[in-house]
């Protein structure tokens, strides 16, 4: 088994999160998105349609792509501690989580991203200004709302530390690394969330 | 138990196929979203905070929502017959076209209904009309990638039917009911799956 990786990059980043929260180690081998070596007709072809990172290879050559269900697919094998939820309302609490972290918080992130940034501009040949300025907005009131969330618990899912926390830490510092988006001084509990996933060593993996 | 929901919008006829397929059945309420009944501060204050349908009440007075946390919550209780894969590879092989199927599939397709539709235009007020125009050109490509990938298996995730089916289907149909998207004539593979599923009584639920 290996995992197909970028490691820095959003995506892959959960992943190796996760594998350290979890303490299971897996051989990485890496893929320079910056050269684009995930794009070449073998990569697709053999390892992932989509052409996205991380993919994970198992002993038989059978591939899994998507980070989540890349996770997932550890959680089942190895449940201890449990990072996606402990029983059915929780772990549908955490699922419900990921899902707005993922299609409210990243989502418009990458909008920016794409839309928006001038690393991305090469690749992206029809980029649309509003639409990256829409999307600061839409991330902006984000934060607001993570802040307004994050008062009376110190996790977004809950009392416990989930992989909805390693995908909104992912997301949180791609936004504010690669697209200065950052949330405001006063939003002091999303700012003490923050404080709190990132000081745990998996942060650094 | 119950749950609010609005007939024929796309995410909440997710989990009315779903519960459908399981023989499951659970009251429903019937929220108005044409008359905005989900966005007032009553229903945003007590049932879901994102103001989106569908919403799960439980007997307690404590709600869940997204469409897909719903359904897994659901399967942890009735997991025969499973439709988010049936051991941890074939659950994570679900969950990868899950998610492929929402961020490539359902995401370009919301974006020609939010940018591009006269319906939305009231409630949006920033249409981009190129943001629709770039989005179609995705959805048309993404058909063609749907018909290449139905060649030679049944269903969006392997031979069985699934969660990824159900959600494929309600993009599908949402593409073309509402943004006149529809798959080229060519596209043989692709409406043969949409017979296929089409054609089973959950699909009418």
């Amino acid at each position: 088994m290996k995992i197909f990786t970028y490691p820095g990059a959003p995506n892959p980043r959960r992943v190796h999160i996760y594998l350290a929260e979890k303490g299971i180690e897996v051989p990485f081998e890496r893929v320079d998105i910056t050269k684009r070596e995930n794009r070449t007709p073998e990569f697709i072809d053999k390892v992932n349609v989509m052409g996205g990172l991380p993919v994970l290879e198992l002993d038989d050559g059978s591939h899994l792509a998507e980070s989540i269900a890349i996770c997932r697919y550890f959680e089942a094998l190895h449940p201890d501690p449990p990072l996606f939820g402990s029983d059915p309302w929780d772990q549908a609490r955490v699922e419900m989580w990921l899902r707005r972290i993922e299609l409210n918080f990243m989502m418009p992130v990458g909008m920016v991203w794409v839309h928006g940034s001038p690393l991305t501009a090469a690749v992206m040949k029809n980029q649309i200004a509003e639409v990256a300025d829409q999307n600061r907005e839409i991330v902006r009131r984000y934060f607001q709302f993570l802040n307004e969330q994050l008062a009376d618990r110190p996790y977004i899912a809950g009392a416990t530390y989930s992989v909805a926390d390693i995908v909104a830490l992912c997301t949180y510092d791609f936004a504010g690394y690669l697209n200065e988006l950052r949330p405001e001084q006063e939003h002091t509990d999303l700012h003490a969330w923050h404080e709190r996933v990132s000081s745990r060593p998996s942060a650094a993996a």
